[in-house]
Parts: structure tokens; C-alpha cells; sequence
């Protein structure tokens, strides 16, 4: 592996790429952005399609199930609509709904370091999750009924479109298909009932991802777009990308050395100081809150807070 | 939750159920056990079968890929068989070769607690391997090219038979298809990379996982079996598994507590004091080295050590 730390030198250049011209070959609307959103069609099929406005243009293959991980290889800009419904009449899922991996990196904010009280060490910590805990942008996230210390982690996400093995950092962006946003739900005694956060960070509906993944280059200086988590509308959490420890190149390199990454496969990049349990007072999750990050121009990410029954 | 300690209460109740009579229904060759295995027939195709000295009578449907963990819900003793290979012309595969969910135990035997220098924690450290990881009995256990520490762990593994969330200690007996042997082959300096053990857990092949799966009701006073690893027939491990901290019962109350069980999820239930990293000098594998792990009657887990490429 190269250096391991740097504030994303191999992805920007990539990032830098011809954004105004490829845009305006497939998109027309005031949002000059590619939106692709996984989602249930009125019979209850997954698809996953281009939303555009109060539009869903369809991309799957129609009358079956299809899902945004088969394509995530191929050009998505210029995968053709095989349909379209109303934004209203679809169910939206997950950005990706059955990732193969998600893998979460710990501690990649010095502020967060800093609150958690621990040490800053020379490589990423890396938790995972299983699909099973995700939710789409506008579900509820569900606080258990084990926890009261439940907590957001606004996050930006990286979605995996070419898969790969030992991705050395400057081929690192080759293999990016996408941002969006992840709120890293976590029971935070269950996180720290032991040495490993397995469990705090894998009850069901505590990861909400969504609502789009948008194109790499499409977004403008990725460093410079801010992560920002708003918790019933107050600012808790708002730091640059930029402000990462290790940059998205580092950590493909990282976790691809010791695992295969695969399409839709999901980076959570980590989440910056300001979480709830390290405020005084805490300021934790609960029922009727409203949870919402946003990060730049990729996208804000809504959830309410539900009680489990 | 009930009470967090207890040395196997809950299962070895069950466990004590009647075994000679069961026996003789299915079985009538010396090894007086059902051993399920998961394999490729000699044309490919994946399935699953009972292991009967030199034959293999396989389980699965004919002519299609077959996969334990799809009937681990029912009856295993009484699976009808479809055919029959001799077992030279099967390749043996992982136990249960895809399950959805590996669940590890962490720091669940005092000696191993001990030897890492961690405290005593009042719930276990559960961390997460991909199925990805996984080797069969026989295959290499593969070193890393970017470690070496590469360690062995022997371990008994649980597989899920019933699914479950919030599955009570007392009825956890229940939701037990079987029990197999483990290697949780680990990448010492990647493991401590940071406070997670993701990435010194994850390389590919480095889960060995097998020969068979048994039957709890076919395996005698569980609590007594010994975990014991040899390497190159050296003693490094060696104590009975009623020496867990936290017994089988507690850890299916616990994980489903936190995540859903399904059908051939795997809990791996911890290793015992005498690994590699911890002794004076440290014993690590090396390529020509040859792992063998016994639980008991359970079975033997026997792997060669090469290096990747």
C-alpha cells in the first residue's frame, strides 16, 4: 500500500472530470444531478430506476424483480428507462437493499476521536453491518426496545461499482459508483457491552441510507461538501468531507487488501464529532424525533424515530 | 435477558435426550453419528449429503444445486437420499458453504481473556466474518501475503437450524441444527490494526469450517468435549467447551437479541488459551504446516498451511 493518509488526492482528481457536459446529455430538469433510487414498483417488485422531480423513470427490466447492484458496472447514466411511475405510487428501498458487505469505518473524524476519549491509531477502524439493518430515506428508524442510548451517525456513504481485490489508491476511484448518505443508528451500550460494536450497530432498521446515489462526476469538490446531521431541525453534527483521516482512496485500498469488494458493496466513511452520547447532556434518539443529514449536494436523508413495539 | 452465566444449563438438558435409540434408526456402520457435509458432485453442482465411511449419500435434489442450509429446519436425521458418491469423487466444501450471517465470539474462555491481557467484560465481544472467508476440511488455510501472524484459533461452531429473533435462553436448544469444529484463522497484526477485528478476520481462507456437521442429540455431554488444536501435531490448545464463559444458551438469547437468526447462520463460539500470538515465542503458521482442530466426538478439522501467491 501507498502512504496511508492524504484529504482524497487520488479521488478528486477523478472528481474533477467533465461535469456540465456529461450532464446535459441525460438530464433536463433544475436538478442537474443523476438521482438513482432503489424502490418497490405499485405491484410490489424491486426495481431501481432515475427519479427526476415527482418521476421515477423505471431501469429494471419490467415485470421482474431487478436490482441496483446488477448494473452498478455498467454506465449508469446512460442505462435506458423501461418505464416510469409517479414518485407517490413506489415505495422507496435502500440505495442498495441487499448489499453483499457493508463495511463501516470507525473513528475517521479527529473530532469523533476526540469525544470518544480513544487514541488515534495508524490504520481505520472497520465494523460491519449486515443488509438486514437497513432502511430507506424516509422509514422510521426504530429505536429497540433494549436501548435509551440510541444515537445518529450521519455518514457519507460509498457504493462500490466495479469490484476488486488489492485496489491500489490511485485506481481507487475507478471503482466508485456512487455517494449517498448513511445514518449510522447505533444502541450505544449494546456498542460497548464488549471490545467489538457487532452489536450496537446491527439491530434492525438502525441504518438508514438513502434517499440517491449520485455519479461521482457529478459532485463537485467532494472534499469541500459538508456532512451536516440535523436532529428535530437542531445542527448537531457539520464537518467537510475533507476532514476525513483517511481519504475514500485510502480506505478502498485498506479494506480491499484484506477483503474482495464487490458491486453495491457499501463503504459507511465514518461520522464526525457531535454524536449524542459524547454531548453534555446526551441528546439521544427518541420516539417522534425527526433525523436528517445531508451531505452537500448528494442528498439529505430523512428519518423519523419510531419505538419498537 | 435471564441470567448472563451458566455453563451450558439450557442445552445440555436437551442434549442429554435420548441418543442410542435415534441412533440405530439411521445409522449402522461404527460411527455411531449422523455427519451431514456440504460438497460438489462430480459435476459440479453444489449439495449436501450424510457422510457414511467411504460413501457419500447425497440429500439434495438431483440434477440442481443443493444447499444445506435450506433444510436445516427439518428433520436431518430422516433426509431421504437421491443418490450416492464414493466420497474420493465429491470435493468437500464449508459445512454450510453460504450462510447469511457468522456470528464470532470473542474473549470466551478465561484463559484466552488471560492471555490477551483484556479485562473480563460482563456480555461477550461477537465480531462478524463474510462467508467468503471460508474453506472446507482438507482445503489450505491460506497466509496472507500481507501478514506474519497468521494464527490459528480452534473453536465449536453452532449452526442454526430454526430461525429467531429474541430467542429465549431456555428455548435456544431448540433453534440448533448442529455443531461442527472451526478454525477462526486470524491475521494477528490486522486484527489490531485499530480497535475492530474486521480486517484481521476477513481474509479470504482463513475460516476453516468442518468436516460435518452433527446432530445435538446424537452428541453426549457437550460441556465435556475438548476444544484441542494441534499444530504439526504439537498440543496448542486444549480445554472442554464447558470451560465458556458464556455458554451456547446465553450467546443465541444474546446475538438474536440484537439480529435475526436464520437457517445456517454460524455462531463461532470462542477459543481457549494457547494461541499462536500469546506464547513465548510466538507460534505462528507457516506454509508446510499442517492445523488440526478436534472437538470431541464432534469431529477433526484438518488443514495445511500454504502461502498465497
Amino acid at each position: 500500500m501507498t502512504d496511508r493518509r492524504g484529504f482524497l488526492a487520488g479521488v478528486s482528481l477523478a472528481l474533477a472530470a467533465p461535469p456540465v457536459v456529461a450532464r446535459s446529455f441525460h438530464r433536463k430538469d433544475p436538478d442537474p444531478m443523476t438521482r438513482l433510487i432503489s424502490f418497490r414498483r405499485p405491484d410490489g417488485t424491486p426495481s431501481f430506476g432515475r427519479l427526476d422531480g415527482e418521476t421515477v423513470h423505471d431501469l429494471g427490466a419490467p415485470g421482474a424483480p431487478a436490482w441496483l447492484k446488477d448494473v452498478l458496472d455498467q454506465d449508469l447514466a446512460a442505462l435506458p428507462a423501461t418505464g416510469a411511475f409517479a414518485r407517490a405510487d413506489v415505495r422507496l428501498l435502500p440505495v442498495v437493499p441487499n448489499p453483499g458487505k457493508i463495511l463501516c469505518v470507525g473513528l475517521n473524524y479527529a473530532t469523533h476521536v476526540a469525544e470518544t476519549g480513544r487514541e488515534q491509531k495508524e490504520f481505520p477502524a472497520i465494523f460491519t453491518r449486515w443488509a438486514d439493518t437497513l432502511i430507506a430515506d424516509g422509514e422510521p428508524l426504530v429505536r429497540p426496545r433494549e436501548t435509551t442510548r440510541f444515537d445518529y451517525e450521519g455518514e457519507l456513504a460509498v457504493v462500490i461499482g466495479k469490484g476488486g481485490r488489492r485496489i491500489a489508491r490511485a485506481d481507487a476511484a475507478q471503482h466508485i459508483a456512487g455517494y449517498s448518505v448513511f445514518n449510522d443508528g447505533s444502541a450505544r451500550d449494546w456498542q460497548r457491552h464488549n471490545i467489538q460494536f457487532t452489536p450496537g450497530k446491527n439491530y434492525p432498521d438502525t441504518g438508514a441510507f438513502g434517499p440517491a446515489l449520485v455519479l461521482p462526476d457529478e459532485v463537485d469538490d467532494l472534499g469541500s461538501q459538508r456532512v451536516q446531521t440535523r436532529l428535530n431541525g437542531e445542527l448537531v453534527q457539520d464537518q467537510p468531507v475533507s476532514d476525513m483521516i483517511w481519504d475514500i482512496a485510502f480506505v478502498i485500498e485498506y479494506c480491499s487488501t484484506f477483503t474482495p469488494l464487490e458491486p453495491g458493496d457499501v463503504i459507511v466513511t465514518g461520522t464526525p464529532g457531535g454524536v449524542g452520547d459524547k454531548r453534555t447532556p446526551p441528546l439521544y434518539m427518541k420516539a417522534g424525533d425527526v433525523c436528517e443529514i445531508s451531505v452537500g449536494t448528494i442528498g439529505t436523508l430523512t428519518n423519523p424515530v419510531i419505538d419498537e413495539i
